[in-house]
């Protein structure tokens, strides 16, 4: 029988301090739903009474089905009593049914940063906790600075743990709320604490400013703490908290603990990482442990064949456990394997005829000679193929282009640097000739060959190029390097794709890659 | 006295198979040359014989002063003798000092992914080693899948490391290829194999698969090993490799090892992990561990008040000492003490007078701000920081210029595309107006501001670009994104410079930076 280790989701309270990051009621509402329906423990919602966000998402608090819904604050104010401090009172009136207080363990802090008497300190945690669970609230106790606090003043620190417990907590969280605690430090504290408390009541909240906070938890897990604290894809400030997204599967299927959730519905992880990049408008981490898109990827003749024979050679887990898939790249060393399992990735279909497949490879070696790389660009890869087998229409035809920049004083005795594009472009019979003007070039090629297309194909409305990237290749030899352009464009509802163009000359190579984006998207999207 | 730890960079090895990273031969010199300045033990610079951008770096590698530069390749082939393998021939005649090999140590992929007998696998290991020893160099085995080996053969695993040991191996390395490996199973391998070899002898290298490379390196050093293999900001093919930048000072400032390298070069950390950002042509990430501009970011209220007390209520460390610094949103009063020190890196004069200081802070804040970045950029610092103490003569003034590029039909009826730049340029009362084309817009741009000037200033002729970066910043608000373009410039003397300039325009953030390109050269080498 596994033994259970409990999940408590912070995304939505420590989450929310990430620097840039600003959730909206909506947002904590999805994430907190779709953190129910994981299955996760318990999901903290916010800090009731510190902002309006908070306020009104406590005040319309979403129903969970599984996961208890909590609320975070501080424990009494000093010098003041349970029922006469504002604070608390707020937790109380969220109505959540379970509490987080987060209070001083460390000495220096008691003395430094509040300069009150130790013991008034815990008297502060001690009354607070009572009040809650006099009040019939579950109670949480987030030992702040706990693994510091320890270092410097262990006796303390414990009886910061022993008041929480006494007054009835739930749990006590050893915080390490810097972040600077080691993995060997955390397993040796936590197995001193266990010598006085029972695992089954101490929790662990990590933070990642050593690199270290998934270890940390799992460290202190092995080491006898049965509730982990953490946010999905590792959000928090500074340098973010505990990822539970990795968190999660290394507890259930490298060390054999239950979670409360079965070790099918790991598949929802990928998914579950990806919607919160959406609510925040991120892009995902390509390179993010179990769920990045490049985690079960692989590059190379030598690695690909290996892992056609067996998957495990080189993947630690199947992929789509964690709802994640293999990718395999196609790279300089392209074969005919890395080719049609390519294809396969992307749902194209590859034709039976081995004699199209190998001019797809072909044409992928020679477009690589040239100076392209598909690796990052999978639109023009199937851009590519489809091609090939017949499957893209002439959408349009560009018979030549002309662009125009010009530094000179403005009207204003400014010096400006003003861009213009000139295109002429064919659609059926029809001929269009547009000019547009762009802060730099490529704004404005984009702008004027779109002009050109919207009245004929309206969906291309609501593309927009969201990133920009240009390298030179084999620049050490002066007179032959050529230019490649990546283009990362975006779709209203939210699709992204990459294109790339190559070119010894920059506008034309950012115009190959431009020509993609807009190819692939009537692909995908229709006229 | 603190135990020694060797440190083994693997960035333009094992950093070159993450996908989308593409090194040129020059981000390849640029890079070993900035590790071995750091102080690091051993940079593996790629594989001779497996594609050309390492044959060409290894045929004309950089001459380092304290690491040892190695290659990357593999045992011998099966069924071949070692005096008969052209992998090997490669290495040997790379001319490295230093060659790690890999080679199998799991059963499962002798048998299943070369299927050949065991024993050969070992002879291999052992064959392989011998005959790089016996040419002088120094050897490293790199035990391929060693955890994943150990847990299901510990015997045969063993007896690969003992091939490569007998054979004189300098170091043999425990490998976790599949990134599976947690930091409580690593420790305890690890604590295994220092039973039967010497910890000076054994290295380990950890991948990221389940967040834990860090951990799980530092979980090694902790068990008894005694070199570290990883990359500058954990570059690595799927999830990366264990990230040097978190793993050096962790092992120095809280586990107490000597690296090599003396604790205050720690300062030098930020800048490398921003160097490698910059060749990649990608934002350093705001989050990272130690080097992040978040990592010592405080928001308002208790935190900042309590910080203001005494920094260590919330900072595990001193940010100074890795090159990193406070981020306060109010009284932001770092940046003095580091642009100092960049003065006097760079061997720029500092004026006695405070004012002048606290004007070129101001300035590279509020250029900062604009999206510059001098980290990358040494020129374009330099020559700030000396216009302003009034160092830099007006050499030339642009008054204008204009580019244009046309994709068009040609007289044999190919459709090419054409740049063409037109410049006006003042020096003292000269005035020159110049013409010339290019394969591109920035090229047109500079060889026709080059053929205004050579004739005044001959020194020039022998400059060229050699590397072209763009980046596109978008601000928070996303309504303003800007620019940023990074010039790589080369004298026939061999000398190296960076410029960098920004503007909404490409064009104009090209010609920004190519502005400085040619001030900085005749600031160095004269009209």
């Amino acid at each position: 029988m596994a033994e259970r280790v409990y999940l408590f989701d912070t995304t939505l309270r420590d989450g929310a301090q990430t620097s840039g990051v600003d959730f909206s009621v909506a947002d904590k509402r999805a994430m907190a739903i779709a953190l129910d329906k994981l299955g996760i423990d318990y999901v903290e919602g916010g800090w009731p009474g510190a902002n309006p966000t908070d306020d009104a998402f406590f005040g319309d608090a979403p129903t969970l089905k599984r996961a208890k819904f909590t609320a975070f604050g501080m424990t009494r104010r000093p010098g003041r009593s349970v029922g006469n401090d504002p604070g608390l009172a707020a937790l109380v009136n969220s109505g959540a049914p379970v509490v987080t207080l987060v209070g001083k363990s460390w000495d220096f802090h008691v003395d430094v940063a509040l300069n009150i008497p130790r013991e008034e300190n815990i008297a502060m945690i001690g009354d607070s906790i009572a009040h809650l669970v006099s009040l019939g609230r579950e109670a949480i106790y987030d030992a702040e600075h706990f693994f510091d606090g320890y270092k410097a003043n262990p006796a303390y620190a414990l009886a910061c743990l022993k008041a929480a417990q006494d007054a009835g907590a739930r749990w006590t969280v050893l915080c390490d709320t810097n972040g600077g605690t080691l993995p060997h430090e955390v397993a040796r504290i936590v197995r001193e604490v266990t010598a006085h408390f029972p695992g089954e009541t101490l929790g662990i909240h990590a933070h990642n400013d050593t690199e270290n906070a998934v270890a940390n938890s799992l460290a202190a897990v092995e080491a006898g703490v049965r509730q982990v604290q953490g946010t999905i894809n590792g959000l928090g400030e500074r340098c973010g908290n505990a990822n539970l997204i990795s968190v999660i599967p290394s507890l259930m299927l490298k060390m054999g603990f239950d979670t409360g959730l079965p070790v099918e519905d790991l598949r929802h992880l990928t998914g579950l990482s990806h919607l919160l990049d959406e609510r925040l408008n991120r892009a995902p981490f390509k390179h993010a442990a179990y769920v990045g898109a490049s985690a079960f990827a692989h590059k190379g003749g030598l690695h690909v064949s290996a892992v056609e024979k067996d998957p495990r050679t080189y993947e630690h887990i199947p992929p789509e456990t964690v709802g994640n898939r293999r990718r395999i790249l196609v790279s300089d060393q392209a074969g005919r394997s890395n080719v049609i399992s390519r294809c396969r990735d992307l749902g194209i279909e590859v034709p039976p005829e081995t004699s199209k497949i190998d001019a797809l490879v072909d044409l992928v070696k020679s477009r690589e000679f040239d100076g392209y790389s598909y690796d990052g660009a999978d639109a023009s890869f199937e851009l590519l193929a489809r091609r090939l087998f017949g499957e893209v229409p002439d959408y349009f035809t560009v018979t030549s282009f002309r662009v125009l920049d010009e530094r000179r004083w403005n009207a204003l005795g400014k010096l400006v640097t003003l861009s213009e594009a000139t295109i002429r472009v064919t659609v059926g019979d029809k001929q269009e000739m547009t000019v547009a003007d762009g802060n730099g070039p490529v704004n404005a090629l984009d702008a004027a060959l779109r002009k050109a297309l919207i009245p004929l194909y309206p969906s291309l409305d609501d593309i927009h190029l969201t990133d920009y990237k240009v390298r030179i290749l084999s620049p050490q030899d002066g007179t032959k390097a050529v230019t490649r352009v990546m283009i990362e464009s975006q779709k209203a509802n939210g699709e992204r794709w990459t294109t790339v163009g190559v070119s010894p000359n920059i506008i034309d190579a950012s115009f190959n890659a431009l020509h993609d984006v807009i190819c692939f998207a009537l692909l995908k999207f229709g006229g």
